[in-house]
């Protein structure tokens, strides 16, 4: 039984990447019944061991058939679900007469349009809840959490880095950016995190960037008011795995505004690059 | 004789780019004398045909002490000079007293760094121009500048971009971003405007952005409060290849708050593919 008071398994809608069975694993640990969704083409993780359909991103009636069919009441929507382009939608009979609605959902930027979803959602009577209130093991925490403990001019870059994801927020924009004693490296839009990674990498390699490593901070923070029930920014190994390779010296978050997955993992992989690791209190 | 009144040459201190020559030409094109001080690994362009001389860029002294040869009294500092790494200055003799003042000059952002460069060159007895000061034609202008108008969704995303681009300026990151239809695609730091178009191209051909070509808008602006005799944004008929390569449907500017290199070529360019080109009155 969980904290949210339900029988019912929690919905777990799977889009790409390692969070959606993270969810599913903590929220099971919880002692919640689980029923895992996976989008066809979109999600990555092995499904065969747990109570689960898959679905195409456009059989919306397929998908509202099998959540339902399993008394699916509460829903967690997790991993990426790269904005598809409307000619690659198969939209199902069921599908008809809630398209208006969800093709509404697909405009406007990435937060918007993960809004809503999670309002659509509401409307056909789930409760939509975000993956850190289903699993709140892996909310990001304030503090260090790696052996190496930020520098003063370190934690000045957080500070600043803050201030710049604040700026671009309101924009719909990414939630990262790459940050060296006041220097902005890297804003992350479309391209997401990785991608931000590898550039600051190859500007390194190029020599437009000539400090030499490690320095620089990564820092992930929500968009000011963001629906937190959907794409708080995630960090992971992997994470630290690409910050590595741009020779960075940190990675920071808003505490209680990110997700962090395999925390010990991450901790283990920034001790043996000397990456220090820490949520800055909001 | 040059509307700024003055019988000594103008100074062109010349960085990469192809915009040096371009200012050194409008400037003896206005009747003005010209001479050209190439910094050593940075400056593209051929300037024999021009009375000229080059050094480092970390020996200052030989710097100043051509300067003050040729008479120049005017200066206007032109082109890019990537932040140099202090082991990369070969600082002469004449720079030592000149060191804290210059090295002071290169900590900061860009916008700051070139400020300071100004304001070193004017306690020396320099007066700093804009590039525009000297060379008013190379100035972005307001409207249209090729044959296809701008839609009026177009001018939307370049009220948008406006509005991203001066809230990213307070952090001295970049001045330019693409948008499509309200959606940032891209946001410039460090790597600059042709490594971002390069960047909105992969997008592209990853899948990341599925918007059919063309469409977006490349927006450049200078930075709010921006010292605007330096290192005002810059366009010319490279940017429209990049642009056309992203596959981009307009590029915009501030109107007044950019530089145009070679409008007659740019509009072509432009022309040929299908691109709008616009100034935004500010």
């Amino acid at each position: 039984m969980s904290a949210t008071g339900s029988t019912s398994p929690l919905g777990v809608i799977c889009g790409a990447g390692e969070f959606p069975l993270a969810v599913a694993r903590a929220a099971r640990s919880a002692g919640r019944d689980v029923f895992l969704l996976g989008i066809e083409g979109f999600v990555d993780g092995e499904l065969a061991g747990w109570p689960h359909a898959r679905v195409r991103l456009g059989r919306i009636g397929a998908l509202l058939a099998a959540l339902r069919g399993a008394n699916v009441r509460d829903l967690v929507i997790v991993g990426g679900l790269t904005r598809p382009a409307f000619r690659d939608l198969r939209l199902d009979f069921g599908a008809l007469r809630l398209v208006p609605a969800f093709l509404d959902a697909l405009r406007g930027g990435d937060d918007r349009l993960l809004s809503r979803v999670a309002r659509f959602f509401e409307r056909e009577g789930f409760r939509v809840l975000g993956a850190h209130e289903a699993a709140p093991g892996l909310l990001a925490p304030a503090g260090a959490i790696a052996r190496r403990a930020p520098v003063a001019a370190t934690l000045r870059d957080a500070e600043f880095a803050a201030r710049l994801v604040a700026a671009t927020g309101p924009f719909d924009a990414g939630q990262a950016a790459v940050v060296c004693d006041g220097h902005v490296w890297a804003i992350e839009a479309a391209e997401g995190t990785d991608a931000m990674l590898a550039r600051v990498a190859e500007l390194r390699a190029s020599g437009r960037i000539r400090r030499r490593p490690p320095s620089g901070l990564l820092y992930k923070a929500p968009k000011p008011g963001q629906d937190r029930r959907v794409d708080l920014p995630a960090l992971g190994p992997r994470t630290v795995e690409a910050a590595r390779r741009a020779g960075l010296a940190a990675i920071a978050w808003e505490a209680g505004g990110a997700l962090v997955l395999d925390r010990e993992a991450m901790a283990r992989a920034a001790d043996a690059a000397g990456i220090s690791l820490f949520g800055r209190a909001a």
